[in-house]
Formats: structure tokens, C-alpha cells, sequence
């Protein structure tokens, strides 16, 4: 088996040939990948099982196997989702700007892929098509390293990858997968600063943390959200039932759902029923700080750790506060500055709350559901970015470029 | 004497207050502690006496304690860079772009602070004044760790200024500064990313290697640059000796300026001579390769590790090239991605070159030492970046923001 360091000069080296493709052939490529993929659905199916059972027979969560399982109807997806990037506008080569110096220099910005990414992920194998076709469409060669319950998943996909990608005349070393997938390897590729550029981790909060903390290579840290809706005194009460609703159990096991809903003290003694009922009706488990459980005593007493706590599941906190900001100062203490809503008719409340309020995306009057790259715009995301350095936010192929300054002199000196 | 995590929660909430502050308000600030520095000019000079008395002490290099040491000149200079920066336009606030989509959700990305920025340096008072400066300016509270050498004169400097707050009726803690600056404090700094948003250190390779390897807050690469300049086939070769003189003698101890040429094989005759002359005339010591050194017997063999050094020094090392492919090679090799050039005449070798060589800066026919933030129009910088992510090249202003994400709905969920 290869070395970490070769897969990382053998992804540097390939990154060099696709950082030069036009948009054509990496389009070319991505469709015809999708085709493989299709075609080669019954190798995926069998490989697929393979993980399932070893999964059902480790006693594995069903959410979880459910996440490792493929179907037709998912390899199908994934194939889509190839093709649908491949539908994307090129973000490589865009001038962002330019000038002439003073000096008669001609200089100018250009887009241009990072190099090589590496992404560190988890049991979820249709993240293996999705990452390689983002990367690739940005012009970046891929070195992935998935969770060891999707390994044969995962290894099968990237083999079909790369025999296209062989049969076309290209490096197979677009996209490489590390098939060593015990914890030093992870740990091993978050310090290939030499070759690797920019590693994202897609997964929960402990695998998002490892990478943080280990991590030499500049990392983009995704995902983890403790979102919260704050009803003001004068929310339009429907409207909040509704979005509390819809950002707490549309999906609840990703990171722009809802964790949390605190409520004007005013408005309390109306909106708290109502909401109760709604949330009841969904199997929603409460929990309440001591005020909101006066109003509603069925409601389980939050702890402390519950206003940190990303649920990613049918729990909600819920804590009554006395303005708007106080409803700023809990979401400064234990958002995570992800996605935070305030439903309000007021002008000047919500304003406060949009501009004080420091998060990747600041709602009035929505659902935080709407974090999501499709619904930016951006056609598809690898992520959601939680840090202020380079992308905040959903971030799609333009979040997978860097830029170069270009000058053109005749002979200038300083 | 405070903690570092008491630091971090006072520049946090200092933060919350300076990211709300008008343009107006951000100049007056900075205009009024540019004053303090002169009417406090003697006190600054007697605290950076002590620091120079001892660094002669401990037999400091004399370059270093020409860094060390402030004048009236300089401290005015210090004072004019406050002023500077306040005159340049404001980037908080700017938005960057938005839609209606097609929900009816209005949403836009707005240029905000990136909140609390810790600045790591070494022996060079100015950038107490310079970082705070900037920082400011773009809303950012600020925590410096400055080299212990200056310890004094930073603690004074730093102290100007938060008086001059104080004064003002704004919080001290817009700007801090560790006095204990022993080595377990500065990686303390490196791992306060509750508190702080961005780490950029500025110094030299080994101080950035440690801050890279030991920070969990995002850190900006920022400084190391081994430059070359390819002298092609079809080069101008007056030009070319012209650029190299300028670029590695103009002010040889910074990053942008070359360490290394690239000769090609076919002009090297009659190029090495005249290149040669010219750079002993500057009392440059010149490390060549074999081929070189057939040419020019003077030259001192270039080792294998001369070819990775940034010498910051009078000293350039020297190869002869097959082509400019092989320069390419040489310098994706040995380059540190900073600032690179080829001197051509030939349009394809010229725009080869610019497109294959990965730096943040690719020059034809001009000297690297315009890689700044002054000569590239942005006013002033905060540093280089040699990384891909968030900024490459000179950072301004603009680069010490982030964005975020506005939603404005009317009752939308998914």
C-alpha cells in the first residue's frame, strides 16, 4: 500500500494537470463518471451490503445504518449530483479585479483551484461522489478519507472514478482514497502540510474537534450548529409555531435545525401553549428553564449542558428572557455560530438582532433550515463553514478557490 | 496579573462594542492616539531605552537592535501609520452581494469584524502600533504578544493607547497586551479559540512554523518567501540584471525579496557574466550549481540545502536551466508559494510561467519587491499570505473581515 507522503505527491502531481483543464473536459469528466457509476451500480449494491452487515452485525444504530445504506435510488443520486456539478458554472479563471499601478504594472486577481483537498468524513458513502465531483469541478485533485464502516463503499466509488478517469486519458491521482482507516492515518494525513492545502472535515462535533486540534494543514471547520429561535414580544405568534416547527423537526439530525427557542417574557403566557401543543404533536421532548416550566410543568427542567447541546434530534431547549438582549447575550454565550433566527414585526428589534447577533446567517421572520448551499444559490455545498476565515457559511465551488496575483511589468524595479 | 482567558472574555466584549462603531468614530480614535504618541514621544523613548540598553547587554546583533531601537523619526512614523490607516476607506459594513430568492427570502452578505485578532511578533515596536492600527480600523479588538525584547516599549506604546481610549469614554480592552512573554504563554495564545477568531503571527520562519503547528485558533500563514527570479531564453538581459540587483539587493531582509536565479542554459554565457559583476559590485556572495560555476569559477558550490533557504541576506544561489519547464520544477520544488518571476520576451514562456508557477504573486518582467500592501494599493498590510485560504499575498483592511449572512423573511419554512 502507499505511503501517506506518496498519495500526497501523487495528488500534488495530478493537481498540476487538472489545475489546467477547461471546463469542458471537466465537465467531460463528471458526466462520464456519473455514467460509471450506473452502469457499475450492481459492484456498488454488493459492496455496499458488505458494510451494512458488518454494520447490523457491530450492533450499529439504525440511524446510522440507515445513513451507510445505498440503494438504487441513492446511487442514482449521487450520479445526479455528479451531473449536476458538472451543470455549475466554472468558478476557475474568473478576474475578481485588477488595476494599473502607478508604476505602469498591470495586476490582477485570478481565480485558481487550491491544489489538493483532503476531506475527512464519516460513514455517509454518497459524500465520497459528492466531494470528488466538487473538488474536481474546482479544479483541485481529492484525497479522501472516509469512516471505516463505508470503507468498501467508498473504495468501490473511487475505483469507478478512476478507471474513467484512466479510460479518458487522465491521472487516476485526481481522487485517491486512503483504504487505511485506523485513527493514526487520520491523524498522519491532518500534518501532510507539504501536499495538502486545505482540509475539510464533514461530520459531527468530535470529529470536527479531533481535526481542529490536529490539524497543521489550514482546515475549514463545518457544521456543528446550536441554533436557536427567539420570539420576540411582538412576533407574529403563527408564523413562530410554524418556523419553530419546521426549523426543530423538518429534519432534526443536521446542523441547521433548531436547538433551542427562547421567548419574551410577555409573550410567554400566550406563545408557550401553543408552541407546547405543536411540538407534542410532533414527539418533540421539552426542556424548560424554570420560568417556562411554570407555564407548561410537563416540561423536562433544561440543565446547564442543555443550552450548549446540539441535539440533532427531537429535543428542544426552551428558556423565557426578558428582552431581546438578553436573548442575544444567551445566543453570544452558546450558539455556535452557526444559523440564529428572531421572529419579530418589530423594526427596531430585529434589526439589533441581525447585527449583534455574530453567526454565519442571521434569520428574520424564517426558518434556520435555510442554511443550505441549494438554497443559497450555490447549486450544491461541501459544507457549511462556522469559522470567519476564508468562507462563512455554505460554501460551494467558488469556497474551493483561492486567488493569484498576476502582474505584467516591462522591466520595473523598485 | 490577568489570565490569558480573562484577556480573551474582555477583548471578546470589547469586541461587541468596537464592531458597532461608525467610520467616524473609528478615525477620531485613531487620529487621537496618533497624538498621544507624540505628546508622550519622551516617555515612549525612555521605556524603549531600557529595551535597547539591555538588548546591548546581551550582545544582540546589530541588525536586531537597529530593529529595536525608535527614534523621534520613527516614533512620528509610527504616529503617521495611525493616521494613514484612518484615512483609508472603511471595509466594515460593505455588501458584497445578494438576491431575492426564489422564496421571497432576501438575503446578502455583509462585510463584518472578525472580532478578536491576536497578533504575534518579534522584536520590532513599530508593529505594536501598526497591528492596532489596522485591527481598529477593520472593528477588531486585539490581543499582541510581542517579542520580549521590546517588552517595554510595546507595554508603553500599548498603554498610550488605551489611556487615550479611556479618555475617549470607549473600553481600554479594544487593545491588550501579554507582559508575560515567556514561550508557555504564547502557545496558551495559540489554543484561546473560545475567545479569539484569528491568529496571524509576523516574524520570522521559525516563529510562523510554531504558531502553524501549535494553534487550534485559525492562524494566516504569513511571511516566508524564497523567490526566484528565471532569466529565460529570450530574456532583456539588461532588464534582467536590472531586476535581479533589485530584487535581492534593494532591502535584502525581507520576504519578497530573491534568494535565488534560474538561468537558462542557452543565454547563461553571456548572462552569468554581466549578472555577476553587477551583484559582487553589491558585495553579494553568489552559491551556484556546477554548470554555473563553469561559467563563473568564483562562485561558491550551492548546496542542496541552499536551493530551500531564504537567506535575507547578500547572498543568492544560482542555477543553470534546461528550459522553463525546468525553472517551473525547480521552483514548485524549493518555492515557498510567495512571489515569483520570469524576465521573457517570448509571450508563451511568459504566460506558461505565470499560469503553472503556484505563489501568491507571479511577475513578468518586473522585481518581486513589489509584493506590498503599499505598492499593490491597499494602503497598508497586516502582513503576506503564503496560504491559499482567505487571503493570498498582501493582506489590507479587507482581509481582517469576514462576512455574514442576512436573511430577511416574511414566515418562510422548508
Amino acid at each position: 500500500m502507499k505511503t501517506l507522503a506518496e498519495m500526497g505527491q501523487n495528488a500534488q502531481n495530478a493537481s498540476v494537470v487538472l489545475s489546467d483543464l477547461s471546463s469542458s473536459e471537466k465537465n467531460a469528466i463528471l458526466n462520464k463518471c456519473a455514467d460509471a457509476l450506473i452502469e457499475k451500480m450492481d459492484d456498488v449494491l454488493a459492496e455496499n451490503k458488505k458494510d451494512v452487515d458488518e454494520a447490523v452485525k457491530n450492533g450499529l444504530k439504525d440511524s446510522l445504518i440507515d445513513r451507510l445504506s445505498l440503494s438504487p435510488a441513492r446511487i442514482e443520486d449521487m450520479a445526479k449530483g455528479l451531473r449536476d456539478v458538472a451543470a455549475l458554472p466554472d468558478p476557475v479563471g474568473e478576474i475578481i479585479s485588477g488595476r494599473t499601478l502607478y508604476n505602469g504594472l498591470i495586476l490582477y486577481q485570478k481565480r485558481v483551484p487550491m491544489g489538493v483537498i483532503g476531506i475527512i468524513y464519516e460513514a455517509r458513502p454518497n459524500v465520497t461522489a459528492d466531494a470528488f465531483g466538487l473538488c474536481l469541478k474546482s479544479g483541485n485533485a481529492t484525497i479522501l478519507r472516509g469512516g471505516k464502516e463505508a470503507i468498501n463503499s467508498n473504495k468501490i466509488t473511487v475505483n469507478i472514478f478512476r478507471n474513467t478517469l484512466k479510460e479518458m486519458g487522465y491521472p487516476e491521482d485526481f481522487v485517491q482514497i486512503i483504504e487505511n482507516t485506523d485513527r493514526e492515518t487520520a491523524k498522519e494525513l491532518m500534518r501532510l502540510k507539504e501536499y495538502i492545502d486545505v482540509l475539510i472535515p464533514r461530520g459531527g462535533a468530535g470529529l470536527i474537534k479531533t481535526v481542529v486540534e490536529n490539524s497543521t494543514v489550514p482546515v475549514i471547520e463545518t457544521g456543528v450548529g446550536n441554533c436557536h429561535i427567539y420570539v420576540d414580544e411582538f412576533a407574529n405568534l403563527e408564523n413562530a409555531v410554524k418556523i419553530v416547527i419546521n426549523a426543530k423537526t423538518q429534519r432534526p439530525g443536521v446542523c441547521n435545525a433548531a436547538e433551542s427557542m427562547l421567548i419574551h417574557e410577555k409573550v410567554a403566557e400566550e406563545f408557550v401553549p401553543m408552541v407546547v401543543k405543536a411540538l407534542r404533536e410532533k414527539d418533540v421532548e421539552i426542556r424548560g428553564d424554570e420560568k417556562f416550566r411554570s407555564i407548561d410543568s410537563d416540561a423536562v427542567p433544561a440543565s446547564e449542558e442543555d443550552w450548549g447541546t446540539e441535539f440533532l434530534d427531537f429535543i428542544i431547549s426552551a428558556k423565557i428572557v426578558k428582552n431581546v438582549d438578553e436573548a442575544i447575550e444567551h445566543i453570544r454565550k452558546y450558539g455556535t455560530k452557526h444559523s440564529e433566527a428572531i421572529i419579530s414585526e418589530d423594526y427596531t428589534n430585529v434589526q439589533k438582532f441581525l447585527t449583534k447577533v455574530d453567526a454565519a446567517a442571521v434569520y428574520a421572520n424564517a426558518s434556520t433550515r435555510f442554511t443550505d448551499g441549494g438554497e443559497f444559490g450555490l447549486g450544491a455545498e461541501i459544507g457549511i463553514s462556522t469559522q470567519k476565515l476564508h468562507a462563512r457559511g455554505p460554501m460551494g465551488l467558488k469556497e474551493l478557490t483561492t486567488t493569484k496575483n498576476i502582474i505584467y511589468g516591462n522591466g520595473q524595479i523598485r
